[in-house]
């Protein structure tokens, strides 16, 4: 695929979105429509992209610019899909020479081996447009491909064409290849001699068959290429489509999902065979996760690698590193920059961020581990708290292998908690504890008898 | 739609829900069936309501007053749909010169429309009675309407049909408006001359035409409006197709819901633009939902007005305001009286009550805010309680602007922390705090070498 | 139903789940597919049961052992559903003179109904084999069964079939009622004389009939019975089928389930009549709810026994026992071993755990009960700790009637907190305080003036 390039439409509004966002920023499964083309584009090896930006065009311009190196031109006016492409013209012209993928912004089930093999079919006939169709049960809309034993003859319109065209069922799937010095000189040829009064990139077809040059057509194999959003529902529908495919994808790998129906699977995510995950769990981008492992219900993962045997039952997980053998939840909260050794255990109403967690350790209930080094089998007992901030600034506390931490212990960051030390429940350690040492700060207990009595009359008095 | 009143049949119990509530109290989208139908009414300017109920009449009873001014008739025997109106005897002649919409009190999706058509052609047409009929692909099982020139000749039910008849897809939706005179004076003609030896109200159809009056039939554009459960899985069915309806309502208008399968919303949820409702998000009634949001997964929101920009991540949140920009969850609980203003932050296992938090305010974890004035920029450690209760009264805790809270601090309320104060973590503050001090309660820290020895040997033994 | 034994085929490898799991332990909503079998066979009174073991024959017997008593016989090498019955051929010897059911282990759907009624038939016929049938819509790859006047003439596999012969809906459900005598003498005569090289089970049907021994056939009523999974996709379709099952039964039972989308009940459940069961609940084995309850959302309860009008809000309930009117979560954990009595009030971020809680107690937020004998009307303020763990052993703690525990209060057990006595909030309780009496534990506090300014000098000068 040397010596292809690309330019993505995606100056659209999406009216019917009904959003300030523009329509190839829409989200399918956590990744914008874009980012699905885009992907596509690089999976067959075109990395010369420009994009043409128009409707709430820093928003796209700044995404892009988040994650890698795209050409832009802006269409500052919507005046159809030719006018859009001329929009690149120096970027077409810096390709001279080259093959050009035109291609919506907003067709995200749109996939490499299409992209390959419809150039590989523009090289191999000499084609000077290539176009992209597809077919469907139901063609209505859509423009017709009506082929001659040439290639394609012309692209009719719905509303353009007669019976006979009609009841073809091969369409227009918006996606060209195109000679790159052929396509300039087209654009230059087009018109709004149209109801619309807009520049048509289909009009280059014509001017291109009246050069005596030939187009071609490449009939994909699976007709979703096409599908695209105009609205929310779209969207859902969308959504819900890559989100079962996706299933479908681990069933097949032999993970084990139960009640599929509320499950969300970012497309790059990667779990492991065995791997059991509970309904209504959510996997965001980024995430790899082992086999053996239970995973929901009701958790959320994302950017994160979870090892084998790892229960993560109601718990959000962030930007992480969980190894194996690993039992979290239910309600626990793990924050970005976390590592969990093995064997670790976190219950109920754990909180951790930007710790490592030595192997073997525990947190059963209602502790906050952030901004701490913690050593192997470590005990949290109920309500401990690493004080990592002062108001000021965030300190660090350390905590040697064997240490066991009474409950409601507050640690007053910086500072150091030695091997097989204890702290007593309710202290608030603001000192280093030796090795072995205990560190105890709390007032000695008395006992008011008859307090109650006190109170209750108090209540009288009140009442 | 002056000159108009209502009688709704609520008598019913629905014997194959399986229900010591009545029937017409079951739910759809946490509201009760017959509150769509009295909607409906007063959305066509009907006021005047006479509910005949029957089957746990107290319930029903005790229902409506909850929600307005309704008379009330019972029907203590189960006699039929004549009967039934019968009991409303009373209402009738008050409203004598009227029209009375007669209706059952488990069809929740009729609407104000089809009511207000329907009477309209009730007067244009000068009918004595209108019924309100649907056309239904199957009409199987349901009374056909048999039409003549005049209007309607006759209701025919299925087990008495002739095979012309059966072929009529036109039904009676059981929705009827009625000359209030000619109806009293039809009910008194009815007899219970028949297999079930119940009194039929559409009997009166005949009575009407046979005194030469006009019976019209006003066909409603959507047949949903018969839609009625008689069991569980029938109410389940009408569940889904409202929530369904919802959903398409709020993503034309913008709204993002991902996956939408598990998403409640209460039919009178407000949602702005570019918000997003994340899976298994449930909202009830009397909510007001910004634009730009995320909401979910996995929250509840009930009774509450939130601004723009808000994030509530496996949030409950009760009868309460949010400002915008706040960030809240996972996992919080925001119970009823909490105003919380912009910016705060709220993280993991807060909970919140009868408080106002100001701006910028933040309480990151395992936190208690309640019966509280806490006021901007102020710093809740991880572990703070406020105190409220001491086993007799409530009390206020008020937390300056600034103040800074150290790690599970207990406020025992009434107490007063000055601006910019601090707490030392692990202090139970008793005494108000003046403005930038320091309180602080806590016993010093003191280390015991070799404690872990002396633990283990102690272990030793013991084992 | 005397008389009778069963060999369950349970030594299948099942490639496409792509699992280390053998195929028959795969779960259906939370058992095991052979579980449902074995169900089967007890409900028809079979218990006398060979499981016929192979891929992680290990696996397979250690789950029989945990749940009852199993004849095991291994089949080492995998040569057809003949060779697989042949390893049971001493179970078979033993039950000489006695009727034997052959099944498949990952026919989940199978019921005793069905067993039952098949042997019947089996008897009534004098048959020598009666072969469970089904009737298929489409019968496309089934086996299908051609009759003659006396039952059974042959099973002819779809390769096999002729164009009258596969226009047949009725197939080989894969399960079989055999005289045991019969069958030993049938299995001595199979060979490998086929494409596969294996021994077909089928092929007893024409050693049978050759014979002058009778074929019967039993078509079960439901075609449901027949179906298997081969794959992960196949098994989350019984999976789905499975609970939608049970939902309708829950539904007829007058149990409201709203959404019922995410919902999952384990068959053995127990609901009564207008209990809720909201969004994304997960039922698991073993439990039984009363009547009244609101259960969920996000819901898990497994192995419990809950009252009448329950509320578990997006609480995880395991091996407990709560009592009626009690009301619970959001985001409360009870572990194992918890009884909780009538009229308890437990918060957002509570946990118990092998504890009782007397009726009327209350424990609103953030707070851990275990180890704990906790009286009638206790209020647990925010934050407490009962501390039932020193490093080395468990200890419990007992709290009396009317106690109540200021916040953030430790007690560390083993303590007793007589009836109607106090903590002071952040007092860490090590010695017994008697009824009535108010036990402290805490600094008093001093107040820093000043201390802000020179917090934040020290912010600037680091700055």
């Amino acid at each position: 695929m040397g010596n292809t390039c690309a330019v993505i439409l995606a100056a659209g509004k999406g009216t019917r979105m009904k959003s300030k966002k523009p329509k190839v920023l829409a989200e399918i499964l956590f990744k914008p429509m874009i980012h699905y083309v885009i992907d596509a584009c690089k999976g067959a090896d075109i990395d010369d992209i420009c994009v043409i930006t128009g409707f709430e065009a820093e928003a796209v311009e700044s995404y892009l610019e988040s994650i890698g190196n795209f050409k832009i031109a802006r269409q500052l006016e919507q005046k159809g899909t030719g006018h859009a492409v001329m929009m690149a013209k120096d970027f077409l012209e810096k390709n001279s020479g080259k093959d050009v993928l035109v291609i919506c912004g907003d067709t995200p089930f749109i996939n490499s081996q299409t992209l390959k093999d419809a150039h590989k079919q523009h090289k191999d006939e000499g084609n000077a447009i290539t176009v992209v169709t597809a077919k469907l049960d139901n063609p209505t809309g859509y423009g017709r491909i009506i082929r001659n034993s040439n290639g394609i003859e012309k692209i009719v319109e719905q509303k353009d064409g007669n019976e006979e065209e009609l009841k073809v069922n091969e369409i227009n799937a918006g996606t060209y290849w195109f000679d790159v010095d052929n396509l300039i000189e087209a654009l230059g040829g087009l018109t709004t001699n149209n109801s619309q009064g807009e520049y048509y990139l289909t009009d280059t077809i014509d001017l291109t068959l009246k050069k005596g040059k030939k187009v071609g057509g490449f009939t994909a194999q699976n007709s979703d290429i096409i599908l695209g959003a105009n609205s929310r529902k779209d969207l859902h529908a969308l959504s819900e489509k890559m989100r079962l495919d996706i299933i479908d994808k681990h069933f097949a790998n032999g993970v084990e999902i139960v009640s599929a129906g509320s499950v969300l699977i970012a497309p790059d995510a990667k779990i492991g065979a065995d791997t059991t995950i509970l309904p209504n769990t959510i996997i965001k981008s980024g995430v790899t996760i082992g086999s053996g492992c239970v995973i929901g219900p009701n958790s959320v993962v994302e950017d994160s690698t979870i090892g084998d045997n790892v229960i993560l039952n109601a718990t959000q997980c962030y930007s992480s590193k969980i190894h194996s053998n690993v039992n979290i939840g239910p309600f626990a909260h793990i924050r970005p920059n976390t590592e969990i050794k093995s064997v670790v255990h976190l219950g109920a109403f754990v909180e951790t961020k930007n710790s490592v967690i030595g192997e073997g350790t525990g947190a059963s209930h209602l502790t906050y581990i952030g901004d701490s080094d913690v050593g192997k089998n470590v005990n949290f007992g109920c309500g401990c708290v690493t004080v990592n901030y002062d108001g000021v600034n965030k300190h660090r506390c350390v905590i040697g292998d064997g240490a066991f931490l009474g409950c409601n212990t507050n640690l007053i960051a910086p500072v150091t908690i030695g091997e097989d030390a204890y702290t007593a429940a309710g202290s608030t350690i603001t000192n280093d504890i030796p090795a072995e040492a205990l560190g105890i700060a709390r007032a000695r207990q008395e006992n008011k008898p008859g307090f109650s009595a006190k109170k209750l009359a108090g209540r009288n008095k009140k009442v």
